[in-house]
């Protein structure tokens, strides 16, 4: 069974040992892992045998073997392209993060119905017209998209980008998108995530849980 | 037992009815509100008896009552005061959003280094240099506040938010941060929610769990 947890402790754990073997380490034990993403050991072992993975008691595991089998699963071979609809904060957010390249990841163009955002620079990420996405999608092959305009919009684009062939999206319009068919939708709501503190907030916190993040379980 | 998932879906249960309000409705169904949420409408019943809200199985629920159990457990009697550190792109788009004083959220100041950034025009949310966070959350008791600096100044300014008596946080900053003693700390990282779409655009979807939110299994 894999789900959504386990995904993320796999894309934390390799986050983890790119900064280990930044630092110079070869080898990692459960524990070490565990401790830097916030699980326990125990989680991190079933989590790698889920996928084949084991290391030994006395070795731990090898870090160059354990960030490539980890590449294989989530998917760092290859460099995924993507698009973003609307220019606003969210998305220029998006367009100026410097690591994506260096998570295999390349934003190769933004869409928006405001001409005062368009842009078109070279060595810039585009800002192009919105009505030029779906051709723009369709002749790039592009697959994910990423969905940063105001709720009034966003199933209009959403609409747009199933049609286009986009297979997976971000959604941070604050409306819970409903995927059809086979693409498939991450709803982040920026604001829920902020009412979730005030709520721990307002009612106390177990101090054993006061960390979480999305998901785990807190009292 | 409570946990994030569950307050998740008691938020969206109530964003959903006050949508059912505006649009005239005064009783609901675990149904509707189930379809609305996209879960099952036995979980929906599981929840509220969690909290001792029943309905009966031919009246359904009374929205305001429902609205106001709701508000009473997610905290919204109160206006929530909210800081927050950094006005970048995600600092600002937090800023723009129109809709948290509906919710019950009053974001009364942002701090940032950079003395471009900085305003204090009124009727706009004042941006005041970050050295001033302290003794202005301590002045005003706030209790709540939202990292959206870098990851490099992030630690600081985690430590600056407990040091002036911050008790729940979210986290924009690429790195998990850590709570200490009884702070709470819920930590978004849009990257992981991207490459978290990669993951099943890569190695396939199950049809039948083709839309997540943060909280639900999919495959």
């Amino acid at each position: 069974m894999t789900n959504k947890k386990c995904i993320i402790r796999l894309l934390r754990y390799k986050n983890a040992l790119h900064r280990l073997k930044t630092l110079g380490f070869v080898k990692v034990f459960s524990d070490n892992l565990a401790d830097a993403v916030g699980v326990a050991a125990t989680q991190v072992r079933k989590d790698f045998s889920l996928f084949g993975i084991t290391g030994n008691k006395r070795g731990g595991y090898q870090i160059d073997e354990l960030v490539q089998r980890l590449d294989n699963i989530v998917g760092k071979g290859e460099l995924q392209k993507i698009v973003i609809a609307g220019a606003g904060n969210i998305g220029t957010a998006l367009m100026k993060y410097k690591n994506f390249e260096k998570e295999g990841i390349k934003i190769v163009a933004c869409f928006d119905v405001d001409a005062g955002k368009q842009q078109n620079k070279s060595g810039e990420i585009p800002v192009l017209p919105l009505e030029e996405m779906g051709a723009f999608v369709k002749a790039k092959k592009i697959k994910i998209g990423v969905i940063a305009v105001p709720d009034s919009a966003a199933q209009q684009v959403l609409d747009a980008m199933l049609a286009a062939g986009i297979k997976g999206i971000l959604n941070f319009a604050p409306i819970r998108l409903k995927a059809s068919g086979d693409c498939f939708i991450n709803n982040v709501n920026l604001v829920l995530e902020l009412e979730t503190v005030i709520y721990y907030i307002i009612n106390g916190l177990d101090k054993n849980f006061s960390e979480i993040n999305e998901d785990e379980k807190i009292a």
